[in-house]
């Protein structure tokens, strides 16, 4: 595998190359061109609307991303946490070269919120020598469904959220099936974990499984399967350079 | 059928059977119970965000909720406008009898947005007699995945809330599987239309069809199935009441 996937991982939420990634930079640096409107907050940061349970999950998974050798050395674990921006890094390059046809508003639909806690409150942890990733979810006030409940959309939401991030270890990817059977209602305003793992990968498609459970996993709330298509996707999006 | 279908379904939104919304009156009226904070705000009503198409789209629909027959009487057509609230009337009762366990913040997913135009604007339009309906749907710019395109998981609430609306000709039910296929990504801030039919019903067992076009039904962006239990759910919810 390549040994750049977590830094590219890095940059799941910009949609971008690495190479991109490097070019923005230059923008930035160089040129002045990066929109001022755009600050570049990690929402996956622990703050004060997480419960006690989601903080112990973090804090658990942290531990996993850094391990000491016997020598005292410390190394990089076999886990990444992966941090999440509240918009794409391409609009900063496609702002500054079709400032018109880019519209400045637009956010990431899991980061659409600014009130902590009232929506999607999530981290996603990475093993990419595993081919799996797992997320802390704490739903939110306006995720609501069936009342006390989360909306089965919101939790369609975290699925593709998830499974995209982890099938981002093959580069860009189009999600083309999602099959989402909902076992059990999400409690409004409770903590979950979402596991995902890559099942098998075939050409361009990539198979994904994941599942949603309690944070004792003792609860089976949703279990899915998701397809992605990696390669070259710019016909889709109708760009040549993606 | 039953003839109050079409009520019944007018209270979707609400959660709630037609006589539990007989029983919220009574709170309302006489007990002075409705807790202040809720405004009965009808969301898929047009609004100055709306773009031209949505609102050709939706006045088409709207001239076939009522037809004029040869000797000049206006009776209710084959086609039924929904009305859309941000949250559950359930939440009504409920807090008036358990105050403290309910949060009076929880709001509808699909309509957690105040700002017109932001999130999910979208109108259903129910066929009973057929049972269908129709969704014209607007995304805002807070509904992003990919730049410039609606999040998968934005795509997967409206199938899950087009689809829910539906099979809730059946009384109250329960997503149990919503399989995606995403054929090709939304661009944002475009307006589509979701068609949604009821294809068989086995027992408890609802299934449903859903696809998600462009407005002259040329480009197919989306399409899914889905299959609803229907009944007595009280044993999911922890409710005994419902």
């Amino acid at each position: 595998m390549n040994p750049n996937c977590t830094q590219k991982l890095q940059c799941y939420f910009y949609q971008l190359s690495w190479a991109a990634f490097l070019e923005l930079e230059v923008y930035k640096q160089k040129m002045s061109l990066w929109p001022s409107n755009i600050h570049l907050q990690d929402y996956s940061e622990p703050n004060e609307s997480w419960s006690p349970e989601m903080r112990q999950l973090y804090d658990q998974y942290i531990a996993l991303c850094e391990v000491r050798t016997d020598g005292g050395e410390v190394k990089t674990g076999p886990w990444q946490k992966l941090p999440s921006y509240n918009r794409t890094l391409k609009h900063g390059i496609v702002a500054a070269q079709r400032p018109k046809t880019i519209d400045p508003r637009a956010r990431l639909f899991t980061r659409n919120v600014e009130e902590k806690g009232a929506a999607f409150e999530y981290v996603v942890f990475m093993n990419d020598q595993e081919r799996r990733c797992v997320c802390v979810f704490q739903s939110g006030h306006l995720l609501e469904g069936p009342p006390g409940y989360v909306h089965a959309g919101a939790v369609a939401t975290m699925f593709s959220t998830v499974t995209t991030t982890l099938s981002m270890l093959f580069g860009r990817v189009l999600t083309a099936n999602l099959n989402l059977n909902f076992r059990s209602p999400v409690p409004l305003g409770s903590v979950s974990l979402i596991h995902s793992a890559v099942d098998k990968v075939e050409g361009r498609k990539i198979f994904v499984t994941c599942r949603m459970t309690s944070i004792d996993e003792s609860k089976l709330y949703t279990d899915a399967t998701a397809l992605f298509l990696s390669g070259k996707l710019g016909h889709v999006f109708g760009t040549k350079s993606v």
